[in-house]
């Protein structure tokens, strides 16, 4: 096989996300003039909260246009040190924590450092596509767990363990989980970290959508173990999607090694991001985000309430981010024509299930509430009259 | 192997910076109260230019917070469009460019693109670390073409042709380059281009220091080839390093997956830093930038003159981007050291050699001249009186 080959065929396994197609087309009917209900988009509708912009050009017009540290800028980890502690109750050193372009560079990052060609890791089918597609960028394996509504959309213990192979090398979580917005309880985490250990698997968390959830608390995996890896992002609770901001958590053996991808694979997240993202830990700032929290909250109730009235099946369990992954077999087998006639004919835009995964996917297709509450109610009264 | 010992073998390669060790040490002489001259830093030390800091505070009061496009906001794409017409005849599509988080963005992007394990790319040594290590990080391998200053330190055909082996997939250029500042004429590099088409190789340039050149005008290999691939960055001649932005341009045939790699990799570049830059192609900007690329060659002048003066070999043909590649044969055969004795007694902060290569590189040092004329000075003071 030629070297070019091979690289088609290694890119011919990274899928497209369908939901740029879906926003494409919403777009084209919007400027012929209809109106159409998004909800397909995986971001918060509201603008960075006021204290960030502030800070953000106070930052400007200090001039702080500079590269900064690989890892980020001190007072950045620090303000994250001191979240860890408030939050969950755990000390984590600043030394562990490196502030990343985003999530996707934290997880570039950690792909790198984590994973070699012919690796496995284990991921839940549904997931967020992104990851299956950096392991197959660094030429490893997903090794897929399907899971439905009746493991609430998460991995368990013997599921954990039945999917295990010899060249499994990590196993991947998400807590809350985009698309299902389910969360993994303490115990069952406890329980993953502690089967991976004894494995001699890395255990890596997407916590990205830590903080909007509709419990009271969520645990962070560094509760329960100083081992696991940690990839966190200022986009959804903190709002600050197009700053790029995220972060990642490692344990102490790999500091040195992942500050020197850092430096090759980035340089330095963006400084402006950085200076600005110091005002989400005011108490001014944190006021706005839990008003926001509130409203995804009122939303959920909204939406999961009128879903399963007209015939979704979605779990009961939605506790956290901002999605509902619906089983649409009542209406449908096939969640793409299914989204495609939704937005045509309805004009309402929503993900087919098949972005998340294999497992059952054709007839899912996520919910996102990330529109005020009269566009979610005047996409229910346009689904209604599609069911009709 | 293990997948552990794969992993650690792939990261073994990858070299950290030295002059991350030496800015670090400098900065804590610098605490001490010494002064340091810096000569180490591969920054411009002229902040973000005015009218582009005052286009990213209107674009955060007009709350341009969101994800844009994967591959960048269509106005700037626009923007770059116009500047290949007006700097370079060129007619390049806006579907060809893709704007990137950073160079680094745009590299990692390629590395993906075009590269699989196995693979060999030719590539200068000296040359960027980075490269090499972007290569090393997809498994493929660096395929070194020792360079001196009897070539100008850039890869002449009848090298390219001796180093090219049965897994090569591609060459990699850089005009100017870092470290040395040379660039390649437009007849070499029309001939290596036109090597690499017949031998069914990829062409990738590292244009970052386009702009930043002390020659009437210094050619895109896209005026010559638009099979070539194009990394560049709004970090140095824009001025622009800690907002994180750069761009590539690529063949037709790559476009779509290019995008999709750009959805994956990095979702989008900074939002804020888009709209921002899109002030570095005003009147006002332009006129700002000429006279730092002013301001850079004087000080190119000087410190060219008294380094040679001083008995310190360099090429008499540096051209662009803001380093002296310079051989210190004279007074030192070990880079390291030399460069450790120059900081520690003499307070000045070069970077060595070996951060850039193997060949020949324990007898080289490269000069940054991003500080200004009166701290050259003082640093061309300290190295005369070290030297006597």
């Amino acid at each position: 096989m030629s070297a070019k080959q091979a690289t088609r065929e290694r890119l011919a396994r990274i899928n497209p996300f369908r939901v740029m197609t879906v926003m494409q087309r919403a777009k084209e009917l919007e400027a012929t003039g209809r109106t159409i209900v998004h909800m397909e988009v995986g971001e918060p509708d509201f603008t960075t909260a006021q204290p960030i912009i502030d800070a953000g050009k106070a930052a400007l017009d200090a001039g702080l246009t500079q590269y900064t540290p690989a890892p980020g800028i001190p007072a950045l980890r620090d303000a994250l040190v001191e979240h860890y502690w408030q939050r969950h109750g755990v000390k984590v050193t600043r030394e562990r924590i490196l502030i990343t372009p985003g999530a996707s560079g934290g997880l570039t990052l950690l792909a790198n450092l984590l994973v070699s060609p012919g690796d496995g890791i284990l991921i839940s089918d549904p997931a967020y596509p992104c990851v299956r597609n950096f392991i197959q960028l660094v030429n490893a394996e997903p090794q897929l767990i399907a899971v439905g509504l009746a493991e609430n959309f998460q991995p368990t213990l013997p599921l954990l363990q039945q999917h295990r192979r010899e060249n499994t090398a990590g196993i991947w979580l998400a807590s809350p989980s985009n698309p299902t917005g389910t969360i993994l309880e303490q115990s069952q985490l406890a329980e993953a970290c502690g089967w991976a250990q004894s494995e001699g698997l890395h255990v890596l968390v997407d916590e990205i959508y830590h903080g909007l959830q509709y419990v009271d608390r969520i645990p962070s995996v560094l509760e329960l173990n100083d081992g696991a890896f940690v990839v966190n992002s200022f986009s959804k609770y903190f709002g600050m999607t197009g700053w790029r901001l995220g972060w990642i958590v490692v344990p102490d053996a790999y500091v040195d090694q992942a500050n020197i991808l850092a430096q090759n694979l980035y340089i330095s997240a963006s400084a402006l991001a950085q200076h600005a993202a110091l005002a989400a830990f005011t108490e001014e700032s944190m006021a706005i985000f839990e008003q926001r929290r509130q409203a995804f909250r009122e939303r959920r109730d909204y939406l999961s309430t009128a879903l399963s009235e007209m015939g979704f099946v979605l779990s009961s369990n939605i506790q956290g981010a901002f999605y509902i992954y619906a089983d649409i077999s009542r209406f449908s087998d096939d969640c793409e024509r299914f989204c495609r006639d939704m937005l045509e004919l309805h004009g309402v835009a929503l993900t087919p299930g098949t972005d998340f995964g294999d497992f059952q996917s054709r007839r899912y297709v996520r919910f996102a509430f990330t529109t005020a509450m009269e566009n979610l109610q005047l996409g229910v009264q346009r689904l209604r009259a599609a069911m009709l």
